[in-house]
């Protein structure tokens, strides 16, 4: 149950929600729905009181801040039937983390220490709320974390992964039957495309484990998801299954689960001491940023020139203004050379260019929008590629980025 | 109710609620529950009825595919009693779709065209489900639409925003109090500092309205509430509450509702004529990639240096080795001279340099995670700021970029 206004409101998309029903599944936990409620006591209690009839079993997020829109506290408190009282030791943890910080704490705060009757009350070692777990004498438990996705996320690895990790772990010695899933991520074709080359590895099912399609700008990703085996079973299962598609589908899987096609392509260049340079027009930046978003990526990408003039791509990539004049900007010629480009100027390897159009205007019958050339030189030799994107501007353009770190990819890595 | 095993498992972010919720204020329609269920009949079915029980009018994204998975339109016509039958204007269509991307339709493609008896069939013109509006005798509603964000947006907009409209308008005539809201965009400033500034019209209301402070990396978006006024009454109220928080916030206020910062700063630099080039080091493209989101914006911005090796700082920017060994990359200096090197060498009269450390490594005493440089130079003279951001590495990224778009918009328009 995520709580607030401004989630029901749609000024913040929940991605709280997402990320508790993947953490949760790798303990093989099942979420059998979610709901989101506004911050009103009413609402919030009817949530989680229809929860607990559903599974016995709830997660909360949001709703315990200092200020007068928080109400989870209160409201699940009344579905326990429990009252609320001051807990000295909470109160003295906000007290001294605001001293820390060089302040007193304002009064708002004082209810940040209010504790239902029997809660158990989970460090916040990212904020100020504590979390609270509230369990009845049938065993039926909420679980209440802040709503700050940073707080929520430490919360859930610090405290609740493993306090969930022994009654899991308790069931399993009954031998309880688990969701297992298992995702391998594929880029550079499409879902039906996909689908012909699984040929009769891709019906709804491999192996008997039901097989979902997962479009998106990062390319299709096929999930196998076990239910009803045990622990063991579901996974032989899926290690069955995955080796089956990933017989067929070759190399367009890059990955599996949550793997980052940046990260990997990271790996490859390090693992052959290869330097990456970009050159980017209609990206404008976005395949750097995708690069240097993970961690350590300086030792492999060096740099590159967000060439999103013309003038740009003359005076700092070097592409002769006669070549745009004869083939336009968007085009093989210059796409290669932009490439060319960058790899000179910045002494690296590897150089990649794009050019192409993100829409919504510019497109015309011979180039429509969503057209993007694509080249990658590595020591010298350079492979280019048209592509014609489908979606709206910034799908074009995370398509685009994708298929250049896929381009790499295969450049780097041609046989793997 | 969105539905979806990828959404319940997390492994899609459910952004279609919140873009419905957002469209649906709108109008002035309020949600007051949002659900998500799996791919199965029963869940969905449950979670439609219960939605009916409480409002009367529901809302589905998704499960109208054509696979095996796809089980919305058999639960929802098992919710309302109807029976399934073939609908031979919606199988033309389809078919002529395939038949116009050069294929032929495949037979899994048929239980598209089946429609609930009753039901009134939405065309989608995004994609090959159609959606469907289903209605009984008490008034009582749904809408399902794909789940496919393009599709579903697109068709929200094509067909069901007018019809709605529709019957907002004639509940209107009865004068029903709506729910509307107006957001300012604040950047630049924290969640408690912003409080202490609207001093009195910072409390948990202003004029009447209660007032929400919604952090995030972009800024603290301040959301005023009316409810259960008329829509002229409501619409007054809002206003006047805005025009208090503007005078007491001041420059802080960037925009309203959804506007873009790089948006805002586009127009401002169009209006003066003004050219945008930048050197980015720890946002590696971010602050380009935010730039070149926004359609049009090639007449202002003209490109940008990804200088995340010190040494392409040097070649491509002209910073002096000297000024990196004697104050260090992240230091107010180097940013300032990327800012230079940037306008001087692709001839704007904007430069933008940012150096910083995103984390999670490399922090020390002096300079910790998360502190930033960025330096701004308009026609010659130059700004320079350090901040530290707090976050995560992709958080400190973005809070960069933010802060040099708003370093730009006060450099351009200092009095505004």
């Amino acid at each position: 149950v995520t709580i607030g206004d401004e989630l029901l409101l749609g000024y913040t998309v929940d991605s709280n929600a997402a990320f508790i029903a993947r953490t949760l599944a790798e303990l093989g936990v099942e979420i059998v729905r979610r709901s989101t409620v506004g911050d009103d006591a009413e609402s919030i209690g009817a949530a989680v009181r229809e929860a607990l009839d559903r599974t016995g079993a709830a997660i909360t997020t949001g709703g315990l801040g200092p200020t007068a829109d928080d109400r989870t506290r209160p409201a699940i408190a009344a579905v326990f039937a429990r009252v609320l009282r001051r807990d000295d030791a909470v109160l003295a943890r906000i007290e001294s983390r605001f001293r820390a910080l060089g302040s007193a704490m304002p009064p708002s705060n004082l209810v940040q220490a209010m504790v239902p009757e029997g809660a158990r009350v989970l460090e916040n070692r990212h904020g100020t709320a504590p979390g609270l777990w509230l369990e009845d004498d049938r065993g039926r438990w909420v679980v209440m974390l802040p709503g700050v996705p940073r707080e929520m996320r430490g919360m859930l690895a610090d405290v609740v992964v493993p306090l969930l990790r022994e009654r899991v772990q308790a069931r399993r010695l009954r031998s309880a039957p688990v969701v297992l899933s298992r995702t391998l991520r594929t880029t550079g074709i499409g879902e039906s495309a996909l689908a012909e080359l699984l040929g009769d590895a891709g019906g709804a099912s491999v192996e008997g484990l039901p097989l979902a399609y997962l479009p998106g700008w990062a390319g299709v990703d096929l999930r196998l998801t076990a239910r009803g085996l045990s622990r063991e079973a579901a996974a032989q299962a899926l290690d069955r299954a995955a080796s089956k598609l990933r017989a067929r589908a070759g190399r367009y899987v890059y990955g599996e689960a949550a793997d980052d096609l940046a990260a990997i392509v990271l790996d490859l260049c390090r693992a052959r001491g290869l330097h990456i340079a970009t050159a980017e027009s209609c990206t404008g930046g976005l395949l750097g940023a995708r690069i240097t978003a993970i961690p350590g990526s300086s030792d492999v990408y060096v740099g590159g020139v967000v060439a999103y003039d013309n003038r740009i791509k003359e005076v700092a990539l070097d592409v002769p203004p006669e070549l745009i004049e004869a083939h336009g900007a968007v085009s093989e010629s210059v796409a290669a050379q932009m490439a060319a480009g960058a790899a000179a100027r910045m002494d690296t390897e590897i150089g990649v260019g794009i050019t192409g159009i993100a829409g919504p205007g510019g497109g015309t019958p011979d180039k429509p929008v969503g057209t993007v050339w694509t080249a990658v030189q590595l020591s010298g030799s350079v492979e280019t590629r048209r592509r014609v994107y489908v979606g709206d501007r910034e799908e074009i353009r995370q398509r685009a980025a994708q298929g250049a770190l896929d381009m790499i990819r295969h450049a780097v890595n041609p046989t793997g």
